[in-house]
């Protein structure tokens, strides 16, 4: 389809959700007031590891105004689990800020004195903190049932990595680590539960509604569809919002005080609750003398805190994630996420890549210098094509990299800037196998006032999914955007999607929203044919209307020739996506991103900023242009935060120094570059709607690396540790370490 | 299909909404409580009819605790009418407990005193009570904008009326009443509004959820889509919460106070808001010797109180209603509703029909006496033959009416208890025009569960609408009815539904519930031929499970086969039921009501009793027996109660006397007959799922004319007025009149 025929699509209208939101009026959960609520408090571990020996609530009870106090033992003999998580501790606590009891009150300050009343005796136990602690011989076990600390084990293997390292002309290898980071939505966790016979209604800050639903259900061993959950405005997700977090805890204390009970996060807790894995990863490659690329073989270990969460699909995916968007034919990499007593990491943005693309991509420079061939030269002989395989197992290939790489190269004037000797530019690339799951279902529902509600169980949480989706079905049924209405997240009401993550809302839902749309005017158009007396292939619609020469009829009257003048009705479009989208193979879509910067560094202080960044994206077909550059930049300043700011600090007692934001440091405006451009590559080869790929995670993932690039091409000094401190940069250039360990 | 084949269908099964209703945890409107909510209190004019020359709230405004007062000026410059009915009273009155006033508080007993406090300055204007005084020349005009009172007027015609009574043997006219009654749900009307930047949510007792969002949406001139209505269970509605009540009101409130309001009526306050019409009917009817219906004109006043609420619709269809299930060639009725200053009447189980139903099957007893043939004879004459035309512009009779009269001859044993001389039994035939829409629209949902939610928007009022359509997507998916979830109205949630009225939801709802599910069944059995490599026809459903040979796919697996294991996904099926489901004519179904009755007469005290009631339904197939047998049954508990007892009392000054269950005498458990007993016809004729048609209200039609057609017979003694209180009995028995007037 040429642009120029589409209406909505590829061109950035107001954000539907925007008045709504500017305004104050946007309900968050903390906004929320469910009749009869009460208020929750969590009394956390303050011990990192240690056995419970006993708890006393008899205090918090006899408070007047508390309703309930919840402990495991309320839970059954076997405190049930999800993702290894416990619904509250049971016998034992693994990090500070574990839920070890909970109180639900008629007010917050009620709830909080019963929980200050709660006598717990511990006993301590010796905390693991930090990956070699964890795998250190005679380690502490966190958890008593394995024989080890490792949570899981991810491996991939192609051709014969031994043959292929000899077969190389120079081996780089390196060791790199990546800080432990938080996520930062603006709104913490929060979760309002109430229970009663007819069932469970949470309303929960979840992205990914019909998991918790699911994981709801098998816990509490009730049919998932007696679990409905309502999902309002998330204020920021980025993954920390993925999967079940404390909503069972909260169901529990609900069905205990009898009463809907709310329990709204401090960020403190929210840092405790997930995190991104901090990561040491080592990468050997091998190149021939010419640049081709060998073999890649790597060795991971991600600190996954004390309980599963996603932790192994992270590991899963960090095993891939380190090969680049490159070819190579022999691979072996060792993913492993390790127990600690720290809070459990879980899904962030693009997981399981920023680590190791960090060292892959910094190898990658290493390497160029060693061979003495240009790094933009070194990844363009070894980028995969369309249609090739990273490893066995995936899809191919379904994104022109080249295209992309030449398009930042331009963007950025990389030639000239490059040139300078010294110049403090440098750039990576990078590839995910989106996680993208294909499932999506959405309605399309029209009734005699010919308002669009679409159906679709996409979060919005600041990711703008509503404003992309009411474009899609706009396109399609040829509807003004306001007379659109996108339904949100309701499992009631809405039908199943899988989850709002993994980028891939416009692509999946996009497409079930789409063909809901077409199913739609399908009936309309059924309609107008009879109406017309013609062929249905002679209807048009234009501007809610059907249309055939000089016949016009309006939705509205369409709605009355089937149902009858006055007659109401309605019509009901439906769109699935099932895995045929992707040919029945993952991922759906690839991911891509690619960038460029140039850093300004004090030599002096150790201060690096960056004073100039260039990402592409490369998105298929942009249905909303500046909501793509939004989520690139967006991305782009969360690959500042981990690059040059961002970590979270455990001391040797298993405390976390910096839970606010004083202490730990965010990006803020002024660390915004001064030259920030954003490029989009629409080849129209995405599975989803209109060509479209996924999005929004891919401009995250270079920033590290060409920013430790950017450094040793203008230093001489090449930087294997984030984040870039001022410290740790001046330490760096008064002690520098050589270009490549081998 | 065989009655054997069938495994849901035509089998009494427990009640799904039995438990929930048993244990007190069905919730009602009164039992609903919103976050925030005030309440409501509806200051109500003490005056029949009267000028309001000034209200002052200024007192109430000013009384702590008290969020809004509302009066016509908040409603603009011309206060906006819904069926004739403005939202608040205007500059007049025209019944006593018109809302002139309302106040939402923050308690009841807040609202109850703000409400006194208010001021208002009456001009009294003389009262028009009943229907001759509307009807006197020089009547008081009750809307100025009228030259008289007359609401409004429906004129049947065929044939050449003058012709026929000339050309006819025997002549008879009789003049009849019926008295006032009132529905006496168990449950008043309850409305709760809230009104945000969103649009306005609406909980209400309404039959009718999707007309009542049209008429707010029309009020306040907000888009359809903006108003939500949800509905919960409703304590019985019998037609009286058929359309708008006061729900725009609230709404206005709501809007003033900034927060949801409840207002729940009381009885005395729901007798006010809608009864049923009281009537004159003049009926004069000829014969030829032989007994062959010749002619037929009626004449028929219906007392509609102050405004037309659904009085030009009842009269409609009591000018049609009077002409029995008879063959008529020469046909002339006219039916006036007279506004008066009482309450509005409205609908009301069966509407238009036991007044004028009363007055010709009476008739025909009379006449059967003059003409000296056996009365159940002289009907069996002249009964209408399936495909006949009642009248032009209807379609023709759908049943077989003669092998119901059959039914009810030998159930009721009509020939041994009629051989008897002076034998007090009676019977008599109605058939009507059932009003039903035809528009229903359904969705069968399945998600990864098996569970299958089906969303319909029928009003669950006590009739069984649940389970009837629970039994109808068990059969057709061949799944156990725990495995069916029926999602009841929410106009944000279930599709679009006319009404729950008429008789016409196992019908019309039930069509689209068995396209819907149907529907789903077809993408079932798609997805399990493909996983056999079989065609389609070869898989059969069976519990749950879709079926070849030794192949078994449970639901679930097919959900699985479709999407992926573990990957969820829903299929979704729809439904439609259009003007097309009776060939695009109306009435969509006719109902059939015949019953018998014996009566004891205590003639001392002119007591009767009804000791025997025999009820013929034509459900053409009962989806339900024992529900249709209750339907059956309540209908002929409420003839019993218009025949025997009820009676609404106003006094010349526009006082209703007896608004109570004290004063309002209602049938009780002791007036149920002692031999009382319900005939199902069972034809598979209806057009509704399995050869349906409504009931529910044809029990009710028969009674009163069946017991004073037994009274004449034993008696000697004609009664043409209702109730047959013992007063009136003995009078008549001291004083009787001749058996026809002509």
């Amino acid at each position: 389809m040429e642009k120029s025929e589409l209406k909505y699509v590829g061109r950035s209208v107001p954000r539907v959700d925007g008045i709504e939101k500017v305004t104050g009026q946007a309900k968050f959960l903390g906004d929320l007031v469910v009749a009869g609520m009460l208020h929750g408090k969590i009394l956390r571990s303050s011990y990192p590891h240690a056995r419970i020996l006993s708890i006393d609530t008899s205090k918090a009870e006899t408070l007047p105004g508390v309703a309930a106090v919840l402990t495991a033992a309320d839970l059954g003999d076997r405190v049930p689990t999800y993702n290894g998580r416990p619904v509250i501790a049971a016998n034992k606590v693994r990090y500070v800020g574990e839920p070890v009891a909970a109180v639900a009150a008629t007010d917050l300050a009620t709830a909080e004195e019963a929980a200050s009343l709660i006598e717990i005796q511990y006993e301590e136990l010796p905390p693991v903190i930090g990956i070699d602690a964890a795998r250190a011989n005679g380690a502490p076990l966190i958890h008593e049932d394995h024989s080890d600390n490792i949570c899981s084990h991810e491996r991939v293997e192609r051709g014969n990595i031994e043959e292929g390292l000899a077969q190389s002309d120079v081996v780089v290898e390196d060791h790199f680590t990546f800080p432990m980071v938080y996520h930062y939505a603006m709104e913490p966790h929060s979760v309002i539960a109430q229970w009663n016979d007819e069932g469970v209604t949470v309303w929960s800050s979840a992205q990914h509604p019909f998991q918790v639903r699911n994981d709801i259900a098998k816990i509490f061993r009730i049919p998932p569809s007696r679990v409905r959950m309502v999902i309002s405005y998330l204020g920021g997700g980025y993954g920390s919002k993925s999967y079940t977090k404390f909503e069972p805890l909260v169901v529990a204390l609900a069905r205990k005080a009898r009463a809907p009970v709310r329990v709204c996060n401090s960020v403190s807790d929210s840092m405790l609750t997930v995190r991104r894995h901090s990561a040491q990863v080592r990468v050997k490659t091998g190149f021939k003398q010419d640049g081709t690329l060998m073999a890649r073989e790597a060795e991971i270990y991600l600190d996954t805190g004390a309980y599963d969460d996603n932790g192994p699909q992270v590991t899963i995916r960090a095993a891939t994630r380190v090969l680049g968007p490159y070819r190579i034919p022999n691979i072996l990499t060792n993913a492993y996420s390790v127990y600690t007593n720290s809070g459990s990491a879980g899904s962030f943005r693009a997981i399981g890549a920023p680590q190791v693309i960090f060292a892959g991509e910094s190898q990658i420079d290493i390497a160029a210098a060693r061979l003495g061939i240009d790094p933009v030269k070194l990844r363009l002989k070894n980028l995969l094509r369309k249609d090739e395989e990273l490893r066995p197992g995936l899809k191919g290939i379904d994104a022109n990299l080249a295209s992309g790489l030449k398009k930042l190269i331009n963007a950025s004037q990389w030639k000239t800037s490059a040139r300078k000797k010294a110049a403090p530019v440098g750039l990576a690339c990078a590839v995910t196998n989106a996680g993208a799951t294909p499932v999506s279902i959405s309605m399309a529902r029209m009734q005699s006032d010919g308002v669009v509600n679409i159906l679709a169980g996409s979060t919005e949480m600041g990711q703008g999914v509503r404003t992309v989706l009411a474009q899609i079905a706009g396109e399609e049924l040829s509807v003004p955007l306001d007379q659109i209405a996108i339904l949100g997240a309701d499992t009631k009401v809405t039908p199943y999607d899988s989850s709002t993550g993994s980028s891939r809302s416009t692509t999946c839902m996009g497409n079930a929203v789409q063909a809901a749309a077409r199913d739609l005017k399908k009936q309309l158009i059924k309609i107008a044919a009879d109406a017309f007396r013609v062929a249905q292939g002679q209807v048009k619609l234009q501007d809610g209307a059907l249309i055939c020469g000089e016949g016009r009829l309006s939705f509205k009257e369409a709605l009355e020739r089937r149902f009858g003048k006055g007659s109401g009705g309605e019509l009901i479009g439906r769109g699935e996506t099932g895995p045929e989208i992707a040919d029945n193979r993952l991922p759906v879509f690839w991911e891509v991103g690619m960038g460029m910067v140039e850093l300004a560094v004090d030599q002096e202080t150790g201060q690096v900023r960056i004073k100039r960044l260039i990402s592409v994206a490369d998105v298929g077909k942009a249905i909303h242009p500046e909501g793509c550059i939004g989520q690139e930049e967006g991305a782009a300043m969360m690959g500042i935060g981990h690059t040059l700011f961002e970590q979270m600090l455990y001391d040797a007692n298993g405390q976390l120094l910096n839970p606010n934001l004083v202490d730990y440091r965010l990006p803020t405006f002024d660390d915004v570059p001064e030259e920030f451009h954003t490029v989009l590559v629409e080849n129209h080869d995405g599975p989803g709607p209109y060509g479209v790929r996924g999005m929004g995670e891919g401009g995250l993932l270079s920033v590290a690396p060409s920013a430790t690039n950017a450094f040793a091409r203008a230093t001489g000094v090449r930087i294997r540790d984030l984040p870039l401190t001022p410290e740790r940069v001046w330490r760096a250039l008064k002690e520098p370490k050589p270009e490549s360990s081998t």
